[in-house]
C-alpha cells in the first residue's frame, strides 16, 4: 500500500472504535465523528487544497480554482451504531488518495476536482438518512430539518450552531453550486462482487427505499395479576408485525427489517404500554415499495384489532428509485450492479447532479457491522478505478 | 379522610411523579425514593416510633421495647418505571394511620409493633424483585447482591455503600431477629374485589414466578443490502418467542409477558446483531411454572434453528408458591382470593416468619401503571383491617 494511503487508514483506524466490539460509532457532531472532520481539514492542507465547509457541516476539498463545471468525489465520516471501518471513510480516503495518484500521472485538471464527506449519512443520530447531502441539495429544508431531535432530545439546530462554524441562521448551501457531475466509491454491502470474483463494480441504480416508525400503543399493566385476556399488550402487535413484514419480503423478494426498538415503560414486570419500532423497507420498484409497506401496515392494524391496541405508520423518509448516469461511467470493464442502499450520490442525482458509484469488493458481504471489510489489494483496484473515472472526466 | 392520612397522601403525591404520565419513578437509592426514606423517617419521628435502619436500606418505625415476638407491618415504598401511586405506599401509609388507630382505640400492645420499608421490591433498578426482604431474610447473600448491576452498569455495593448509613461490609441484617408476624396490606393488582363488590380481601397465596433473561445472538449486517435469505437475524426468534410465550400462558390459564427489550445495536438499518429480553413467567404450581418455561424456551431453540440465531435462557430469579398463614387472620369476613403478583410478604413467609395479606380494592383492576387506584373509602376500611388483625395480635 502506498505509504499516504497506508498512513489515512492508521489515522482513522482508532476513532471512535469500541474496544469491546471493534466496531465504530461515529456520530454526527459528536466527539469521533468532529475529529475526523478536523482529520479531514488537516488532509486537505497536505495537498493544498483549500476546504470549503457549508452551515450544515458538509465539508469538500477542492483543487483548482472555482468553475461552474465542477467534478466531486467522497463520501461521508459518520458511521451506524457499532459500523464497520469502511462504510463512507472507504470513499473520502479513496478520494484523496486518487487525487494524489492523478498528480503522479501528471494530470492537469481542466475542471476543478473536489473530495466531499458529507456529515450523517446513516441517519444514525437524527433518523434522517442522507441528511447532509439533502440539506446541501435542498431536498430537505433547514426549517424542517433543525426541529429533528436525537434520540436524548436534542434539536439537530441546537447542535449544529454550536460545533459548525459559519452556519447561518435558516441559510442555505452553495457547496455544489458549480458542481456538474459527483462520483461516490464505497465499500460493497452484499457479495455481488465476491460471486463474481471481481474487486470493482458499479451501480446501475438505487431501490427506492425508506424508514416508517411504527408506534403501537396498550395498556401498562402488572404483568402477573393481569389476566391474559385482560391485557392490553403493544408487545404482542410489534412482534406479529415484525414477522409479518419479514416474511412478506422474503417471499416478494424485497427487504425489510426491524432492527430499532424501544419500549415503555421497559420494566420485566410491566406489560408495555408503548412499543416504538422502526421499519426499513427497500424494493425494486417505487411500487413495490408502497405494496409492501402497505401489507405491513395492513397486519399491523388486523393484529392490533385482536391484541386491543392501536398502531400508527408513520414515514419518516422515502426515497425514490435513483438510476445512475451511465455515461460517466462508459467503457470501463466493470460489472454493474444494483444496490438496495441508500447514499449521497443517489440524493445528489435526484437533484439534478449526473452521479456515479464504484464499489470495492467486501469478502464478507456484512455491512454496518464491525466484520464489514476490505482486502488492501482491493482497495488500491479502487483508487486506480477511481482515479480513472475522474481522469476521463477532467483529463485533457 | 382523618387528617394525618390526608397529610401522608399530600406528601407523597408530588415524589418522583412524570408531570407527561402522571406515573411515578422510584427507583431505588435515586432521589425520589430517598425522598421517601426520609419522609419515613420523619414520620416515625412525629409518632415517638425509633427508625431502625439496616445496612441496606430496609427500614423499620418500632412502637415498644424490644421484644422476639414482635409483629410487622408495611410493605414498600420503590416503584416500578412510570408506576402507579399506591402499589407499595399503601401499605406503609396505612401501616402508620393502623398505628394511629390502635392508638386513639387505647390499645397497648403487649408485643412490638413495626412498620417497616423494604427497599427494591420491585426489582425496577438491579433487577431483582424483593432484594431488600431477600436481604433480610438472608434468602440472597450480600456477597451476590452487591453485584447485581443497574442499566448503567453501576454496582449495588458501590450504590448502597455511599447512600445507605452504617452499611456493614459483608453484613447482614438483624432487623427480622425478633419478629414472629408480618401483615402488609397492598393495593390489589386485579379485579376480584371489583367483581365480588368487596373493599378489602385476604390473601391465600403467591403464585410461584420469576424472570427470565432471553439473550438471542445473530449477526449484525446492512438492513437494505442484505438478502432476505442471508440474514441472521434475532429480532425474528424474540418475536417468535414473545408470541409464542403468550400463546402458551393464555391455553394454559397461567402468565407470561416479556415488557423489557434491549436490542444491539438498535439502528434502523442495520440488522440487529443482539436482542435481549425479560421473560416474566407465573403459574399456579412449580410444575406448572417449569412446564411453562420449558415450552418457551423450546419454541425459542426451534425458531432459532430456522434463522441462524442462537439463544439463551437465564434465569435470574425464580420463587416458589408462598402459602399465607390463615391463622393470622382466622374469623375475618373479607373474601380469600390468591395472587400472582410477589410480594415481600412472600419472603418472609418464605423465611419462615408466619405472613398475612390484605388487599384494597383497585377499581381499575390495573396496576403498575399511572391507572392504578383506590378510593379513599376503600383506603380507610383497609387501615380499619390492618388495624383489626393487628389489636387481634398484640391487643390484650
Amino acid at each position: 500500500m502506498p505509504d499516504d494511503l497506508e498512513q489515512m487508514w492508521a489515522d482513522l483506524a482508532p476513532v471512535g472504535r469500541s474496544a469491546v466490539s471493534g466496531g465504530y460509532f461515529r456520530q454526527p457532531f459528536l466527539d469521533a465523528e468532529r475529529e475526523l472532520a478536523a482529520w479531514f481539514v488537516e488532509q486537505a492542507a497536505a495537498r493544498g487544497l483549500a476546504v470549503e465547509t457549508d452551515g450544515f457541516g458538509n465539508q469538500v476539498a477542492w483543487w483548482g480554482p472555482p468553475d461552474h463545471d465542477a467534478v466531486l468525489t467522497g463520501s461521508h465520516l459518520d458511521s451506524v451504531l457499532d459500523g464497520g471501518a469502511y462504510d463512507g471513510p472507504l470513499g473520502v480516503v479513496s478520494a484523496f488518495a486518487a487525487l494524489d495518484l492523478l498528480r503522479e500521472r501528471g494530470v492537469v485538471p481542466r475542471r476543478r476536482v473536489g473530495v466531499a464527506a458529507f456529515v450523517e449519512e446513516e441517519g444514525s443520530r437524527f433518523g434522517q438518512a442522507c441528511l447532509g447531502s439533502r440539506l446541501a441539495t435542498g431536498a430537505i429544508s433547514w426549517e424542517t430539518a433543525r426541529a429533528l431531535r436525537d434520540r436524548d432530545g436534542v434539536a439537530l439546530g441546537d447542535v449544529v450552531e454550536g460545533v459548525v462554524e459559519g452556519v447561518v441562521e435558516g441559510g442555505s448551501s452553495t457547496l455544489l453550486a458549480g458542481v456538474s457531475a459527483y462520483v461516490e466509491l464505497h465499500v460493497e454491502q452484499g457479495r455481488d462482487l465476491v460471486d463474481r470474483g471481481e474487486p470493482v463494480g458499479v451501480a446501475s441504480e438505487i431501490w427506492p427505499h425508506g424508514r416508517w416508525r411504527l408506534d403501537v400503543t396498550g395498556e401498562a399493566n402488572h404483568a402477573g395479576s393481569t389476566r391474559m385476556e385482560d391485557r392490553s399488550d403493544p408487545m404482542l402487535t410489534y412482534a406479529m408485525t415484525a414477522l409479518a413484514a419479514n416474511k412478506r419480503a422474503r417471499l416478494t423478494g424485497q427487504r425489510a427489517t426491524f432492527g430499532r426498538v424501544e419500549v415503555t415503560p421497559n420494566g420485566t414486570n410491566a406489560i408495555a404500554s408503548r412499543v416504538t419500532a422502526w421499519l426499513d423497507a427497500r424494493a425494486s420498484t417505487d411500487q413495490a415499495l408502497a405494496d409492501l409497506v402497505a401489507t405491513v401496515e395492513r397486519q399491523a392494524v388486523e393484529r392490533a384489532g385482536r391484541d386491543g391496541t392501536s398502531v400508527a405508520l408513520t414515514a419518516e423518509s422515502v426515497s425514490a428509485a435513483v438510476a445512475f448516469d451511465p455515461a460517466l461511467t462508459a467503457g470501463r470493464p466493470w460489472p454493474v450492479l444494483p444496490t438496495q442502499a441508500g447514499h449521497d450520490a443517489g440524493i445528489l442525482s435526484a437533484a439534478g447532479i449526473p452521479s456515479a458509484m464504484l464499489f470495492v469488493r467486501n469478502p464478507t458481504g456484512v455491512s454496518h457491522s464491525p466484520a464489514e471489510h476490505a482486502e488492501t489489494a482491493d482497495c488500491l483496484a479502487g483508487v486506480v478505478a477511481l482515479a480513472d473515472v475522474l481522469e476521463g472526466l477532467v483529463g485533457r
